[in-house]
């Protein structure tokens, strides 16, 4: 079963996420032809103090 | 240290996972010829506004 | 830097590989109000031999 | 759908993977009470120069 | 984007996940000749109910 | 068992392999208080056309 997982910060709503899940399906049943009841979505939602760019965490850069 | 994950929603009892650690860390075990104490098990645990299939959200498909 | 991964068989081509890229990212950067210079995308691809379902590997079942 | 990942050195054989994914998700399916043909294995083989315990390579390990 | 991602008990302070993030991709970028701005740190972090070793829960050790 | 995982482009030599791993090892030892003999590293290799940011696979940006 072919999987899509987002990784972001948390905080998006489900709205959001909704349109995510069902626009990632609807496109990649399209392109790599698979049945969209096939594919799943999962999101990983992370804090800012669990994310790091440049070796800063994301919750000391918003200070 | 060989690894199994497992992925599924949140809300199972902690006998269930004591009782599939158990269980697949002995057959890994015995069918990869591997020391029990040498294998981990995770678990990662989903929300149902986290997971969706056929592009459509748990949390919609149970309402 | 909001990451999307996708899990599947191997075997897809370049061109659906380049148009997930591309659709993901500007269906993610329109959704979810990112910028797509910070959207990442991965493709995780799988043997069918390393891939089960319904405790049958895909390998299995397609012969 | 429940996912079972397994992360190991690569060279098991498929009678072996065979046999865990049967193993695994049978064992799931009783234990958390989910229908089998909604679980999923995957296995993610390792070669030794890409993992390492206590800071030292396998594939120094082995020599 | 180079990832580091770290699994670890959840209960590490803010202060220790800054140092690892710090240290993490500034040897990074020294050993793999990478700008320190496209490395980027993750941190999953876990209950004792959720990690066994030895099929034991980490919970049930501590007890 | 804690664990670092590092994504990259494939085409590291071994020996920055193995540093990373001793260099990580140690300093998520010092840092977190663990003995080093208890951390894992694993390293993910992907091919530059399993890898998009911005929407373009790097397999296309290097052309």
């Amino acid at each position: 079963m072919p999987t899509i997982r987002v990784e972001m910060f948390e905080g998006r709503t489900i709205e959001q996420k909704r349109e995510m899940a069902e626009v990632f399906t609807r496109e990649m049943a399209r392109i790599a032809k698979i049945a969209p009841d096939a594919i799943q979505v999962l999101f990983d939602e992370y804090r800012r103090d669990n994310w790091a760019v440049g070796g800063t965490l994301y919750a000391d850069k918003t200070k």
